[in-house]
């Protein structure tokens, strides 16, 4: 017979409003950067209830809270590991994050609760900083720590928007930067990390979860755009260099080659500077973001060499001067095809409508990935909102990720 | 025989070098705002030459300062003005508005040296705050006075980048703000304005002079496009709502349609800002300026309506939130005809390569149009420049404007 992992959406519901109260912010919103007094609410919350789930518990030496289910055969197949962030945007909302890390604790809960402890060891993480909350290159401090990717240099070039080293702040808060090295983690053979979808995809096909098949690989073009600058009156329109011009047509054609590209392509350009900015100046200098994403490997390729030909093209035709960095770069993280397998079973067993998926989101997952199976699942998301206090997941789809969760670590753990 | 009203290039060079000195800013630059020591310095220079070239001068009750000769014959036929600005950009070039104030200084000279008091009155001004130098809504205060277009709560509403009111400056510098409405006049019959081109035409014709036919009409559109913030990699192309896709799409259509209309129409989008301006962040409001002008009135309101109705198509098929607010309206400025064929004259007489052609920027001969004839000369720019130290006109070019004047007056004036 099979068993059903069903979790009541209230109790989801209230776990999800406690930690919320934690940094609120508005009506629906959180404040949370890390380290902060709002964050330590919010982690200590988190280790409390790992606690009565029954679970061992511990901080690293950069702040993630770990909760621990010693399996009862220690035979070096490693830890089942999962979790997620409670860490926010400034303001964010109630469920980025926070939900993978409650549904670890509630799914680990249940499994206990009804058969004992597990044959493999698992555990909860609520790691800190992967938002960048409070320093804009700590990106996944935490996962960082545990995949042993912090460089002692690190604690004094990451500074905070205040521009304090985050090794400061750290000290500050308790920790000590000096045992950084002592997070680092060998021993973890899976990470499971539940997240809400953060797009619209799951509700468009009125579908509660996904079993995530890879994590985009993302690049970031910081594109610069000189020309020279001209009185907007007395310079005729067929002897300017106007970069605005190249600009304009760079957006369009790039918005249009993802477009056409098809599902999950996505460029975009979310941020733009100009030089000097006077209405009635031509500007000599844009600066622009682009931000372009592909889960497959050589598809993203062709995205990148799209991009770039056609930027040199338009700047080459328009005389503009054309230069470029590279930010944000990340490779494409494909799931472990058996964990994909192993979850989707497990959503059939359970009878929840399920999609598989790419995330074009990065998430500590990706840093994870280097060096464990890995495999996210998600849950759906209202209007597909995130990163803002708008941003909502009903309590029903919440839980049944709780459920696919605790039904996927029940065949991993237990069976 | 026609008499020849050359000049000598060093002597115009001279002058320029001269004022240069107040308010010098690096190797060739000017920094100069209104009622400061530096265009005090410039304006106290300004008189000094008037007085030397024959000329009673005064400063009026908000610092436009005045030259004059009085003409022979008392007819009622009104004055000849003709003159500029000294004030600059922060920083400026050497030529804008001072060319004109020297120019008009030299011509007079040369007249009364030649053929004593001329028939009819001739003076020449120097123009206050034609820059917006320090007040960013004080833009041609000088003549706005003059015309009588200056109500007390501009005195106190017209405030510098600093916050202080005008009133409070003027008063600070020696003027009575209680006093500006006795700088109104009404008995200038002709103002002529000699400027550098600020554009790129003379040079590409090789060309010194032109006189211009009329002032470009200017509109601003500060524009408003508000569509959704989503997540650059979880929100899918096909269902945003971006209102940078729609910005790119009405620059690229907007600069295409003036390019399109021909001499001398013009579009520039030379400011904009984006929010919340994350690499990320699929935006969500963009705004934007777009400058368009046009000297003709017909072919102006039919740009903007090409321009209006673009972007309602644009917004509409995007779904996107369009709005605007309109400003820095001006309408375009006709020269007198008569004006226009008595300089033509001159410069065939005087064997000068001339053109007829529209300023594409504004001038304070816009204000002076509402209430006398008016006509533009202008000297060649080099490489187009202007607002900026780079700007530059030679010493022969500014030579070849004077004797424009010069011969110009002389049939205006001893005619």
């Amino acid at each position: 017979m099979t068993e059903t992992f069903a979790i009541d959406p209230a109790l989801v519901e209230r776990y999800i409003m406690d930690l919320a109260r934690h940094g609120a912010h508005g009506e629906t919103g959180v404040w949370r950067p890390v380290y902060s007094e709002a964050w330590f609410g919010a982690q200590r919350q988190v280790e409390a209830w790992m606690q009565a789930a029954g679970m061992e518990t511990w901080w690293d030496a950069v702040g993630n809270v770990w909760g621990r289910v010693q399996g009862t055969e220690d035979d070096g197949q490693g830890v089942i590991l999962t979790g997620s962030h409670v860490d926010s945007q400034l303001p964010g909302g109630r469920y980025d994050g926070v939900l993978g890390v409650i549904s670890g604790i509630l799914a680990v809960q249940t499994l206990v609760e009804r058969f004992g402890r597990p044959r493999r060891t698992i555990e909860v993480v609520s790691f800190c900083e992967e938002e960048s909350s409070r320093f804009p290159t700590a990106h996944h401090w935490g996962s960082r720590a545990v995949a042993g990717a912090i460089a002692p240099e690190d604690l004094k070039n990451v500074v905070s928007y205040d521009g304090e080293p985050i090794g400061e702040v750290m000290r500050a808060a308790g920790f000590d930067p000096d045992a950084v090295a002592t997070a680092k983690r060998d021993d973890i053979d899976i990470f499971i990390e539940l997240h809400i979808e953060q797009g619209p995809i799951l509700e468009q096909m009125d579908t509660p979860v996904a079993v995530v098949t890879g994590i985009t690989g993302i690049r970031h073009y910081h594109v610069a755009l000189r020309g020279r600058a001209d009185h907007a009156g007395a310079r005729p329109m067929d002897t300017r260099r106007d970069p605005m011009a190249a600009a304009a047509e760079i957006i369009s054609t790039a918005i249009d080659t993802a477009h056409r590209m098809g599902r999950p392509a996505v460029t975009t350009v979310g941020r733009m500077f100009v030089e000097p900015n006077g209405a009635a100046i031509v500007p000599e200098l844009v600066r622009l973001t682009i931000d372009a994403r592909h889960p497959d490997p050589e598809l993203r390729e062709l995205l990148y060499a799209r991009h770039e030909a056609m930027m040199r093209e338009v700047c080459n035709r328009r005389d503009i001067d054309l230069s470029w960095t590279l930010g944000a770069e990340q490779p494409p993280r494909v799931s472990d095809p058996e964990l994909v397998e192993t979850f989707v079973d497990a959503a059939r067993e359970q009878g929840l409508k399920y999609l598989t998926m790419p995330s074009g989101a990065v998430h500590d997952a990706n840093r994870m990935a280097g060096f464990t199976r890995m495999v996210m699942l998600f849950v759906q998301s209202k209007d597909g909102r995130s990163h803002t206090p708008d941003e909502y997941t009903s309590p029903e789809h919440a839980a049944a990720g709780v459920q696919l969760l605790a039904a996927g670590l029940h065949r991993l753990a237990y069976g």
